[in-house]
């Protein structure tokens, strides 16, 4: 027998609520054997460009073949398409409003399905809950081996998100705070290898706010507590964080902070 | 080899204690093939009523057969009951404190049972957590296939519970708010279907404090951000929202808040 | 075909961030048949103290042979040992800080293994996230019965922790508040069984903060609501509680309060 198929599930609807639990009962009524794994459910609400940066954070450790359903969804009820896809050796479930925009644009070659054929929807299929009555029973069949084709035509047009891409000058760098995680780091949009191009090993000044730094450290055992520091994390974007702290707090700064490195050449 | 057994998970411990962990731990330790799915463990502290509602909203999303484990136990260790019973297809496992009363008051036909034989229990059995040394082992035990009967003498008489029932007159109906979700939404206790029926098209007003509203919406994107909207939620009862905003925060409204419709014949 | 390993995850990483995710991701991308439970990822940040507690309360109710996969790592990237170890029937794997002392302390054999067979991690093993590049890697190769000692050499001298021992007199224990749960039970260091023993049924007085009790409870309903009540919790330690309240509110007790016991003799 082989190994079940794995569902991740992402959305903002909270861990306060059963809107989450009564997907995953519509998922098991249909695949009873699908392994459902949480990445998150504590998207702000209605914050697809959050949404879009965890589910690209997370997807990429879970093994070829799994099927991610996200359900970041303002615009539930009204014509927004419904998304089925393969892309990068893994299936993704959604409304088509950017929330898998990190995950497509660095797709290859990809198929991506409008999902129209309802006789893979659970019904009646409400005009509130997608993520029950449609996304939920889609990747349940799409986990018992429906190909993405049965469930509606092929599209080409995903639409895109306005992600804050980083601004690289000759000698000046302008980013800026995408995501404050639960320690209070401070999560930019540099990405560390094109950051690490960019300087070429020149010393350079970091600003953030009020704080200045002038080196990047390994690890956050690096400095003392109390101490700021700023690195390439586990997600491989550069974060300024405060040893044993929270560098959010402390420093006054969240989401849509600007971040400035400038080069010494 | 068939599906492994569903038991569902409701509680008011909250995620921060292990209280959860180790009713899982000693399920496994009895049934290590049961998936178990959490519906909720954000009910407030105590609050049945709250219990009440969010398992009978969550639990039919299960396939026929799953076993419902809730616990919002106030009583514990004094001299209340515990239950188990099969209803509407699916079994129920908890207190007898009215935790089950949405569903048993909607079952045609059941069998309950009060959890007496002491075999199926974990020894010693502690006075302030039966959710981990008699709720738990009796679900494990079920999933492996013991008859409800073997746990103890049937019963006939659950407690109820004071659930607010909405009171329906010629021109005029009064409901309430039972639930606000995590997005601010304001369920009330008026069911979809009973209320189309009422209103028969006609012409209404709804008042929530100083909200004033004269139609249903089919969806949160009818609006424009900001404008309030009243629909049938995903529940099937008639909630008041705010579209891409927080209707509790704005309207300073909550849990009891009473609801009027005045119907213009 | 036997039932699916089982691995248990603690950290101090939230629920609102994905970081537990990608841990569960690599494990399944190792192992697809591991079963994995939640014991809590809401451990205070870098709180070994609590951590510690909350992983010996849950893990005992799993059964034998599971793997405790716990992380709480302020020295993450330092020179910190990492650990696995086989006691008491059980195995553990996570950094080398005192996290498992409680457990280690009362085993009476036990095997301890230094974490450094690199081929068992996840590469490039970042110097920020442990969890997921070593310690859930070896989890899952455990999980498939590799054998603990091909993950390096054996260890004798695990890491300590501050633990506050009560300190026991004539006629008089001193102890202190080590954790307040979800409901405000303030939860001590004195072990029921240790306490009953030295009262050996004399009359007492119980001083925390502007209380003073002389008796116990048995359980929670045994106090009309409003009452405080002293009881041994289901975790095996004496809590201080409030009947249908929150006592560390009331109280205004909290983590690391002294608690007092005088006998009458």
């Amino acid at each position: 027998m082989s190994a079940p198929p794995l569902i991740t599930l992402l959305t903002d609807f909270g861990s306060r609520d059963v809107y989450v639990a009564a997907m995953k009962g519509v998922i098991l009524g249909i695949n009873p054997r699908a392994g459902l794994v949480d990445l998150t459910h504590e998207v702000p609400p209605q914050d697809i460009v959050t949404g879009a940066f965890l589910l690209a954070e997370a997807a990429w450790f879970f093994p070829p073949g799994t099927i991610h359903l996200a359900v970041v969804d303002p615009g539930v009820g009204t014509s927004r398409r419904a998304l089925g896809a393969y892309a990068r050796g893994h299936y993704w479930v959604g409304p088509d409003n950017g929330l898998f925009y990190l995950v497509f644009r660095e797709a290859e070659a990809m198929t991506l399905v409008s999902l129209e054929n309802s006789a893979y929807f659970r019904h009646p299929v409400s005009a509130t809950f997608h993520g029950r009555d449609l996304f939920a029973p889609v990747a349940a069949h799409l986990s018992l081996g429906v190909p993405l084709t049965a469930f509606g035509p092929l599209i080409h047009d995903p639409v895109p998100l306005p992600w804050p891409a980083p601004r690289f000058a000759l000698e000046r760098v302008e980013g800026e705070i995408i995501y404050v995680d639960g320690f209070g780091n401070l999560v930019s949009n540099l990405k560390g290898g094109e950051l690490l191009a960019w300087l070429d090993k020149a010393p350079f000044t970091l600003t953030l706010g009020s704080l200045k730094l002038s080196c990047l450290s390994q690890t956050y055992g690096d400095r003392r507590p109390g101490e700021f520091l700023a690195l390439v994390g586990s997600h491989g974007y550069l974060e300024v964080a405060l040893a044993k702290g929270n560098a959010a707090r402390r420093l006054g700064v969240g989401k849509g902070s600007l971040l400035e490195i400038r080069k010494m050449v």
